[in-house]
């Protein structure tokens, strides 16, 4: 049985695109200026800038939830959770990648998923500077970017020594995590770092095979899942289970390769 | 007194142009395609791939400079050198950064550079996929993307805790070099990594202000010290000397994160 309803599905996927284009008008012109006014979330306790651009992208986005989709509830990265009585929760990450953001790397992306009592049904990863834009869920997985769009669908490269590896580590994650990540790490063909959320479009692009994260947050993974998951490849929490709510994720192109890694994970060095 | 008179000026920047747009349109139908052909140049000692969009690259490069400019010198990452009379150079590296073109990343650039004896005269960073430009040298130094163009200028954010560093650290260097790297890493306010020449074209633009690198080669760093320098950044080899021929790089917005850098990396741990 479908999870929701046909005229439902159109809705949704439109309000999402709606979202988006409003997130990245009003990012923008933040993006790359000077003197741009961040502050310290968690000061003395790491570095989690907060842009002025993040908050007011997400202040767009729940002024048009609450003309569009007033029952539905949101969970935001900024403003937290606003209750609703749809079954349909928008989970939104204005700017995901706020490091990025602020060295200027078109990395970053604005996160925007729908999730019901069992976990994602849609999302939408928009990089705005590239105007670049990869959905999936609800029977959609496809790309749109300025040299043309298509269908997402990630790759089988075969085994994990041929899989090319994207992490936020160094950066995340306990010792103990690290260890872990190593141990993938040093089984794959290629490792690249930096890539903020835009690690997981590659994925579903079919460009990369692994990507392997911790310390996530429900609204850094809740849009990944569903754009992967819809082309084809595989995300989970280190142990095999869902990781929609957050946690330490790995996030594969192929079952094997997923096992793989699941494998090296749980080995004790 | 000018290095080379007005009119080759004008010729050497209209050349540089018509390189990168020939180049970008010929890498463009490689990027993002699947089963890319790819060998591995240093096989056993590192991953170093060619793919065959970077020696088309050279190959469109190398014509059109036979057509324009017949009697200067070539070098070039793929095809070496090819020798000349007047006093000018081409320093091409077609696809700097290959393992992040590999992985669908758009961080790798063309690198185009004219030098004399004395080192670079202009230079140029080209994003084919973002339609990213930053060049500098020979009295300009301009960016041109998809949301707008302007002047290049280095920013000035004072003490070195408050710079952003890119690195390709720890994919280059020796432990020593690392060691080095950490020590200046340990200061600043942010690290990021995976940028490959990006990380010059950010600086160039004012958006970070430090980038890190070791076993450079001249193709490597040519265009990067030419753009960087023609927005009032610096860039040297770790002793604070002449890098144009390749090694260990530090480039900087300012002078003082430039000595801050350099005693960070002479310190003895």
């Amino acid at each position: 049985m479908d999870r929701i309803a046909g005229d439902l599905v159109t809705e949704v996927i439109e309000t999402a695109e709606a979202l988006a284009d409003a997130a990245g008008k009003v990012i923008l012109p933040y993006f790359r200026q000077h003197g741009l006014a961040t502050e310290n979330k968690a000061a003395g306790t790491g570095f989690d800038p907060v842009t002025v651009a993040d908050r007011a992208a997400e202040r767009a986005m729940r002024d048009l939830l609450a003309q569009r989709r007033p029952n539905d509830a949101i969970l935001g990265e900024e403003y937290g959770v606003s209750a609703g009585d749809s079954g349909l929760t928008w989970v939104l990450d204005p700017i995901d990648g706020t490091r990025g953001f602020m060295s200027g790397t078109p990395t970053w992306g604005v996160l925007i998923a729908v999730r019901d009592a069992h976990g994602p049904l849609y999302g939408v990863i928009d990089q705005p500077y590239t105007q670049e834009r990869f959905c999936g869920g609800l029977g959609r997985a496809e790309f749109a970017g300025p040299h043309g769009a298509g269908a997402l669908r990630t790759r089988d490269t075969g085994q994990l020594d041929q899989a090319i590896l994207f992490t936020t580590f160094p950066e995340v994650g306990t010792p103990e995590d690290r260890d872990g990540f190593e141990r993938v790490a040093s089984q794959v063909k290629l490792v690249r770092y930096g890539m903020d959320c835009y690690a997981y479009a590659l994925l579903a692009a079919g460009q990369i095979d692994l990507v392997i994260e911790a310390g996530l947050q429900t609204y850094d993974i809740m849009a990944p899942i569903a754009v992967i998951e819809a082309a084809g490849g595989i995300v989970t929490n280190w142990e095999g289970g869902p990781v929609h709510d957050g946690g330490r994720a790995v996030a594969a192109a192929t079952p094997q390769v997923h096992a793989a890694a699941l494998d090296l994970l749980h080995t004790k060095g």
